[in-house]
């Protein structure tokens, strides 16, 4: 029995960061292990796969938002090049979102997110309600305003996840890990980040559920404002409409009957017929959050690099985050746009 | 191989009418076989077990009414035979009914139905809001008025049928069939009674809710007249609360999103903090319904008699309907009780 050489790059955590991290890493030649500690509660497992930057939660955070809108220019050809290798089509949609406020307090509540979006380059399109129902006919009649923002793209993450783990292959092995091993390491264990490295990544709490429907009832992604609270409804081609998202600050697993409330009740409002769809899925999963809510992008010690931290954006920010860690992996320089998310702001 | 006689009576149908039908014949020296077709649509599995007699069904219904009534009295001997018998505690309950009303439209409602019951005989004790709130704290404080219905039980019906499948052993056997067997027999298939009969039986269909949380947040079994609409909550004692039941008239499965808000939103908004208990499960059943909403019960034809068409009674009535089947079956004579009920009505 021979024993293999170690790894170029060993990378804890097989989530869509640690996947995407080592995917990239592999492309550039590197040897790569992924140890995937079969987390069952993978942040992405829940994810709608909104790419939609400069959204509420980046909203006065130029950092941040300048790396979410970087990532989402990355997504097509990211998505393009996971497709060529692996033949699987991570349903990247490119319609925009069609932002809806129900009443007037809503309406002036996404106006200030619409005027942020411009200030930093996006494209926003309001409407009055009579278009924005020519565009989505399903939307109540109610509706006081919106906008369509035709940038915004979305992914279904458990196909990007099931592309990047064929395109890794047997470079991934189930493996949980207490401690952070020897030589050159990526930790991208979202909230068991905390645990390996010390770094302060707490869990947020979040409700998705899953409706089926006839296709077609949507066209758009929406992202309602609906008497002051926020819920999105993403359409997939089968008939599929994921419905988000509930945040808590707690870590419990439980699907409280006030969080199925707090999704269906906006979710119907905005659109009456989606009371006729079947609800086949309520997933609670835990996003990995910091104390600024951005990520945790760099060094921490000799070589070990972290990416961990992402908060409601790692569909979003998968693509910047791997190729940058890549980047740092190889050439042992951080980017510029890595810059604000050392993780030693928080030392 | 000896070929066993054929048993002096088969029983069609293995849901709760079935088994207490099978079991009284036994107790009574009949050999029965109970045929349990295994369906997935069995009525009892989603009932909440409410044993309430001159309820919203049967008003106006004098002769339902006075079987309900009868029945509700043969509860306790019922159950307390298949203890002893198969040391299954049924969960009889006898904390009474708490029936509460939210508007003003509401507590009109409930007024009506509380006259029906007292001039039936019933107790009714109406309570001023206070009072309402003294006995179960964990009300809405915006509640109109309420009444104590002290005569009104419940059980279990999953540990009931537990109970008779029990008291039975190998009478009953896994077996469907698409006609009605020969010699004696009791057809009480639920819905499956349409095809074997011919006999008018259609699905209504309910969804139920099955939430957790803190033991004792509820002490009575909760009726809710909210905004117009019926909701019930059985708390049992493990912290279990069913929430019941939507009335479709539509033979399909599918728990729809607008079901489960029509029981989740009265529910929350009659005891706030069913929103911090966990959703555990939803279940769709139907109810075997006739056009008139009572029961087949009686002969058919030479040696078939129908025990069938419950609707939402099945568990309240199973006592009453065992007890006058068997005697018919023994007998030959129906008891006046079941004049009402004939199939022949339906002829």
């Amino acid at each position: 029995m021979t024993s293999l050489p170690p790894p170029d790059l060993t990378v804890v955590g097989g989530g869509i960061i640690g996947l995407a991290v080592a995917w990239r890493c592999q492309r550039r030649g590197l040897r790569v292990t992924v140890w995937d500690g079969d987390a069952d509660d993978a942040a992405w497992y829940a994810a709608a796969g909104m790419l939609a930057p400069a959204g509420e939660t980046s909203f006065g955070q130029e950092a941040l938002t300048a790396l979410m809108i970087e990532s989402s220019a990355r997504w097509p050809a990211f998505a393009a090049e996971l497709q060529r290798e692996t033949g699987i089509d991570v349903g990247l949609g490119a319609h925009g979102t069609l932002a809806v406020a129900l009443t007037g307090d809503d309406l002036a509540e996404a106006r200030r997110l619409w005027a942020y979006r411009e200030e930093h380059g996006l494209k926003v399109h309001r409407l009055p309600p009579s278009e924005v129902r020519d565009r989505e006919p399903a939307l109540s009649p109610r509706l006081r305003g919106g906008a369509h923002i035709p940038d915004d793209q979305q992914v279904d993450p458990r196909r990007v996840v099931a592309a990047l783990r064929t395109a890794l292959g047997p470079a991934v092995v189930r493996r949980r890990t207490a401690e952070i091993p020897p030589g050159p390491v990526v930790v991208a264990a979202g909230l068991g980040t905390a645990a390996l490295t010390g770094l302060p990544v707490r869990p947020v709490k979040g409700l998705v559920l899953r409706l089926r429907g006839e296709p077609g009832l949507l066209r758009h992604v929406v992202v309602g404002h609906v008497d002051g609270r926020h819920v999105y409804l993403v359409p997939r081609a089968d008939g599929e409409i994921v419905v988000g998202a509930t945040q808590e600050e707690r870590a419990d697993t439980t699907v409280t009957a006030g969080s199925v409330l707090d999704l269906l009740r906006p979710a119907t409002e905005l659109v009456p017929e989606l009371a006729e769809c079947e609800l086949t899925e309520t997933v609670v999963r835990h996003r990995p959050a910091t104390p600024d809510n951005a990520p945790l992008l760099g060094r921490t010690r000799g070589d070990v690099i972290v990416a961990a931290g992402h908060h409601r954006n790692g569909v979003l920010l998968a693509p910047v985050t791997a190729d940058l860690i890549a980047d740092l992996v190889v050439t042992g320089r951080p980017d510029p746009l890595l810059e604000a998310f050392a993780p030693g702001r928080f030392a």
